[in-house]
């Protein structure tokens, strides 16, 4: 038997961007005993989740939970809407974009991908133009899709979903919008409903601070008109048959019970602290984030402030550094998960999560434990980002009037 | 924000064949910190669960585990498998054998469904003669797959695989045989490598005594072949990365991390009582739950003494009941959860579960709960089946001798 | 480091009159972080348990919550009341009685021990005949406190605390009324105020369904008077200083603040039942337990119905057998733990506890390990015990009718 | 019902020098399921704690354990070695000293309270020379006893134990020596046996990292044959039952014993750490702490470098500044708990505790709270506390070489 107490002593700081820290009410909500999943209890909590999920997607519409990490949910949003052979204009932000273009391939599909030409991509949001211009050549109406990431985890890069609706609409095209909100949903605004998304995926290890597990479509009228046509085989991942059964509150296969129980407390954490006040929290935090990397020196890895990201933030590391060295030395000497720089950027930064459980005080252990790494690491440091995330968030607090006499 | 704790004063009886009960150890096992899945922790605790599991499935071959519920794992076995159009060889032995047919149709293979004649083919197991003179016959060889069903957790028979596995063989056919043995594992012996079997399905909410949300490919050697050829999209279910980012212990994208917290308990649970003495338990409770049904009067659904199942035990309601009305009573009087009946069986029958965290005394309480309930609903019994169970247990017991004086 | 699951598979049946099982709720409720007792956010916890302690004890006075197990709240009942030499009334009706007393004379006071003779006084509740009898003779008033077990957890009698109050009226004695109720509170109907006791002790780990380590003196203005001129040294124990502090929802010193989460738990598992249907559920269980022991033509250890407990039923073995061996068959063969006999009955009768987390079926599974282990032991039963307890629940549930056509 | 999880999104930091941070590894070691304490089970897990906790006191005489607080194991060391109205030599090192004394009068005995005049006495460790002086004046040897506090939780001194014992060998007196460490067992290097403390008492909820409910006795022969003439009453804290049940591993009465569950992790945790590690990390991070403190410009309430606490860290507020009014401002704005002042020093200082479940980043973040904390209250900083702390932290790392190319 191994210990699964992993860490030495103290507390482990997960600040990758996801999974994210699981408060403690969460870890207790998912052990209450499992229940008959066709019992007249489970009916009530189904229901009870499935309604509140809708208020964290911003939708009317149906969402669909399926018992499975994130990558099915993303499956699930290509099978249920397109056929074999179709064309999808896919929007390269990342390596989870990239990912998940290579998914289409495997699926049969004929992903085209767009974007900015080598790293630079990486650094910035949709370009929606570039989005509207494909649009308008393709008057045959070829592509069926347009997939792009609205939080793009690999880099902290969060895009404008609603300036890629404008440009299909602009385009006057009939493609469905496909959006990865994985690691943007609970943490960054979202809007499905007001954005015209046609499915939005997300996966519940991220803002909605549970265990990998669960994942979502949402989905609209019009991509449930295009599941009814479309021929990619579907069988665990089809949303008809769930969504009749979720009219009860129930699902046609075992669903993932503790898990809901966990999302059930999450649901009660987020819409009780109010979804605004979540967003500017994790904008907060982000901001004096920014301002720590900044001070170091050294460079943010999203090159466009306007679409920084409040989930997570990516820091260059200077040339002639490993990134990946420096985040061992963080983790040997501070008991600290840094996110790895993936894809293009391997090697050359690192990610910092600041989503879900986070507040103040953890975002300034996890930079005083970035800052004292990357001094043991030799890498030469302008200033204090410490001092400044300090001076940035007491900036944004009242000051109380306290001397006496 | 809904109350969790669904039931009144005292422990309800979850005696449905899965989700089973949970074990305390397993629930605390789960609370553990999510860590990084992409750190060194997880690779100690892949390694380790990918080792343990292999020895609960009885192979040396590689075991998938999806971050998926049960149904996901039956996908995975087609899609890596097969191509569009396949003919299978499906066998009915209940109401999951059907469900998985019906999956294998909306895949968009051709299932030919083999049995006996009605409500028969139900009460049976696996026929394997039927299954040779099919396959006989199918001198072209289009017949890519013969899937069968090892414990029907419908009706509450086990059938025999390596009857299966010789009835091919005969045959001197080349399919596939793909086992589902999702409410078999860890409560009914099973021998993936021993019996041939090229796939085998499973999940682990039945004898693995988790929670939903985790489940299995156990795979051949011909059974990766076949994937290399077969023309299924496949990328969630796709074994191929997956079998090759375990052998560091880690996996192509996020897996369920808590529940393989889970997972490491119950390996460590099973394992250490010994897989024989839990299959022995199971064989004993199983015994002493058909006394009692024999003893009320009642029928059990399983026709065939030889193929009884350890796991559940299914009881025919005498004509004029609704098994249903029965299970409702019961579950109003007496907190307890039993299983419905499926498919062709549904009125006719409920389903005790004795299977997992179980022990002579939770029988009891069980049987107990069954035996009110039944004459509460008005049924008239021959005798006491909780009599009947509690001599059986006792007659297995040695008897000390404590008289003294 | 020791294996702390200790049990073979499946759930351990721990039927002992206390600590009886800790529902999963309060042992989650456990878990709430530590919080800092001096905190604002303490002083809320405090006044809400404060408030709903005493809805159990039934009093509108004070009830001091101790960070210590029972045997702490029997001695500050006596230190805060009484000065060393005093002479204190205490009745013989057990074992716990007989402790009591014991720790009287530790203290220094000089307890009289009254009761009727023999094993007799063990197996009825308290005659308040005598004790009236005997203040009467004290027309010196030496008797400074009349103590009684209300539930003496080591017999299974629950004596009539109200009559006690009469006597002492009767006799116009002055002597103050100190009743335990460890092991009746929130199981038995118990009123301090109604019934004018002086101090009521009691604990956490029976009808209250927590861990042991909280304990309880509810106090009467009378019992406060004393304590202001008693001489017995007090300090932790002392009244004066925690329920001043109190007043705002905070101690003195370190409470036991994860024990009072769990407080507050069982307080909303049981004022939300309500408190006369925990009493109704007690009284249920306890009928059909000792319908049980007299079908198995055994003795009921307490002699006079009019004062049978609804807590635990302590049941005779016959000549020649030691109950602790049947005790230890029970516990090898059904892995259940049951309570031992005690002082005066040791080897001679063992305990069955049915409370707190307790319904119908977790008894009925209780009393067939009785039942099953009896028989093993070589005990001749006259008939079974399962099946008169069986047809006593059944009899009081209401009887549908479910018959079809 | 009130709500539990009291504290805003985030980790609330509990940074007062106890109830420390419970780890969750102890949480879900109390969740295990109450056992019978008078079963088999127990006897093992009673050796195991029994035996391991005389490591953690450096002793191999016995250590009584009370299912108490701490407060009860101070009166518990008086009880049990002395008589009323003797004289005990009480040294003021702060607020619990106070405390302790206060409690010693109110057990009827007469503590001489020595120490510096003012507030110096409570900035300074224990003088042995005073109380060597003292000793020797004491010809007739009325004094019966010598109580100090090891760890001051009320100030941040660790007085030096060894000198008084030798003060007392040198003045060739009979005293007992008695020593609080509550809040300096396993936090801070101490040694029962070496350097001949008669009691010992300490509790669960510092360096132990428990929720309070437990506590500490050790003991001395000299001490154990002091109980055997000792006068003051005595039943609850008496030594001799327990000492000679502990013999197989039980208490005569209820033990606590979720809590020993959790004792038998910590055990595990610090043991496993080593506690010679344990000690240099509380080192480490306290020595970080002042460095922080100094750099702000505040002054630390220890005025002797020689006896810094390593458990937790005293800082003066500046004149005019009402220390409360300060932590009240980082309470609201950083969900921190810090220590208040008490007694002499209310209002006038705050505590900081960096003791059991805490590491560099933990230490960091608290620290980041209070320079935060204290320039929104508008103390003037002479400097940054936090880069000073972060300095000392990463001089004392190994610099590993990174740079590449």
């Amino acid at each position: 038997m191994l210990k699964l107490d992993f860490h030495p002593a103290g507390r482990h700081f997960l600040q990758i961007p996801g999974p994210s820290p699981v408060p403690d009410r969460i870890l207790r909500a998912m052990s209450y005993p499992t229940i008959d999943h066709r019992g007249p209890e489970f009916g009530a909590l189904g229901l009870h989740v499935l309604a509140g999920i809708k208020k964290i997607f911003k939708t009317e519409q149906p969402v669909v939970i399926y018992p499975a990490s994130g990558t099915g949910a993303w499956e699930a949003a290509l099978t249920n809407t397109l056929s074999p052979g179709d064309t999808v204009l896919m929007y390269e932000t990342g390596h989870f974009a990239t990912l998940w273009k290579k998914m289409a391939e495997a699926l049969g599909l004929k992903p085209e991908f767009l974007g900015l030409p080598g790293v630079e991509g990486w650094r910035r949001g949709v370009q929606a133009d570039l989005i509207e211009e494909r649009l308008r050549k393709d008057s045959g109406h070829q592509i069926k899709a347009v997939c792009v990431v609205h939080n793009e985890t690999s880099t902290g890069v969060t895009s404008d979903i609603a300036s890629v609706r404008k440009a299909i609409d602009a385009a006057g095209h009939p493609a469905l919008l496909l959006v990865d909100t994985i690691s943007g949903l609970a943490s960054a605004d979202y809007r499905h409903d007001e954005w015209g998304v046609d499915v939005t995926v997300s996966g519940s290890q991220k803002g909605l601070m549970l265990p990998p597990g669960i994942s979502f479509n949402a989905v609209s009228k019009k991509a449930i008109e295009a599941s009814k046509t479309s021929k990619l085989p579907k069988a665990f991942w089809g949303w008809t048959e769930i969504i009749e059964m979720n009219a009860t509150g129930y699902w046609p296969y075992t669903p993932n019970t503790n898990l809901l129980y966990g999302l059930h407390e999450a649901l009660d954490m987020i819409l009780g602290e109010g979804l605004d006040n979540v967003f500017a929290r994790h904008e907060r935090l982000a901001e004096a984030c920014r301002q720590a990397v900044t001070a170091w020196g050294l460079e943010i890895q999203c090159a466009d402030p306007a679409v920084y990201s409040p989930v997570l933030t990516g820091v260059m590391t200077p040339a002639g550094f490993d990134a990946d060295a420096i985040r061992k030395v963080i983790y040997e000497n501070f008991d600290m998960s840094l996110g790895t720089g993936l894809g293009k950027m391997k090697g050359g930064m690192f990610r910092i999560g600041h989503l879900g459980e986070a507040n103040d005080l953890t975002l300034m252990a996890t930079l005083s434990g970035c800052e004292m790494g990357l001094k043991l690491a030799g890498v030469k440091l302008a200033g204090s980002g410490v001092q400044a995330a300090m001076d940035n968030l007491t900036a944004k607090k009242s000051k109380p009037v306290l001397k006496v006499a």
